[in-house]
């Protein structure tokens, strides 16, 4: 799941790799603070069937694709 | 409810679509993290008749919008 | 409570007209999330009288401000 | 606590009024949402008090001086 | 604990001046809306030793951090 | 875990060190509001294993990671 930030840039080829490379990037921070797999395997019978989590995790992608979307110029 | 983003871009032809496409870039990253359908489905009727899950899920719709705004220049 | 984005257009004759419009687009969002006149009135005595309700909604109205003043470059 | 925005600008005439002004545009939003002066000031025992409370206010009012802050060109 | 936003300028003469005026800006913020020092000190015990009142806190300081930065062209 | 942060600037070499940088600075943030180690560490490990504060210590990185990017221009 948590895997590192591949290549080394923030610009996509097209639009559709930024929603996945925001999700990337906040997987990433979260294997930053909690390393541990077995932990965070533990964690996401939790966060992964409760709504409010998930609505909080997709926050965090929205705020790293903001970030994306403007590093790529908004791909226009 | 969780469909792919549309085409390849944040561009919309009109402000109106600059809501619906961001309420769909929010349900696309919660798709990915949660695929599962039923599980989706099962949660629906907890946070859709929530008020504070409510507004949580429209502040991941403001943030999306927001992108979705720059991108389009404000429809100016 | 939830009406659709009058006109358009972010751009307001005045600032006053800014919140309300971030009013407006919060409401449109959680309206496309829970169409349900019933089920959203059924919250409002929740959320209407808890402060942390009103707190987090002020912030989702404080971001979607933020994109309108921005559209409008800020009224200067 | 509930004033209208006053005049019609983001523009403040130095950096400190602009925290000000933030704090203003928050609570004229909870005020557009709860109008009822009674039951704001029920809650204000409980919000008030509670830190967790006074920390989500204060990120309303950062996110409204963020927006301020760049109307003003940062006061540069 | 809460002190008012020392001179009238977002700018900082370096990049780590630059944490401190954000948390000193979160402060007088919570400052404004709870005046009550007593009152403050109080919650202080709470929100200090709980780690999501400190996540919580810290991500007003980034949004603030994030206003500063933008005010000093991210000092660089 | 909670270092200073390093030299005086938010221009990273790489890309990959941007999201690094980020999480220094929320936890350098943490450490200015309550620096007694001690209690750091003791709620680490509440936090740590807790799926929703992880979630919410990675949108304190994202927000900090968007400062940064923008200060590095995306790294274009």
């Amino acid at each position: 799941m948590m895997e590192l930030v591949p290549g080394s840039s923030l610009i996509t080829k097209t639009p559709e790799e930024g929603p996945a490379l925001a999700l990337m990037l906040a997987r990433h921070s979260i294997h930053e603070i909690q390393p541990d797999m077995v932990v965070l395997k533990a964690g996401r019978s939790k966060y992964s069937t409760d709504p409010d989590s998930l609505i909080a995790a997709s926050q965090v992608v929205a705020i790293e694709f903001a970030t994306i979307a403007a590093a790529n110029n908004y791909w226009r």
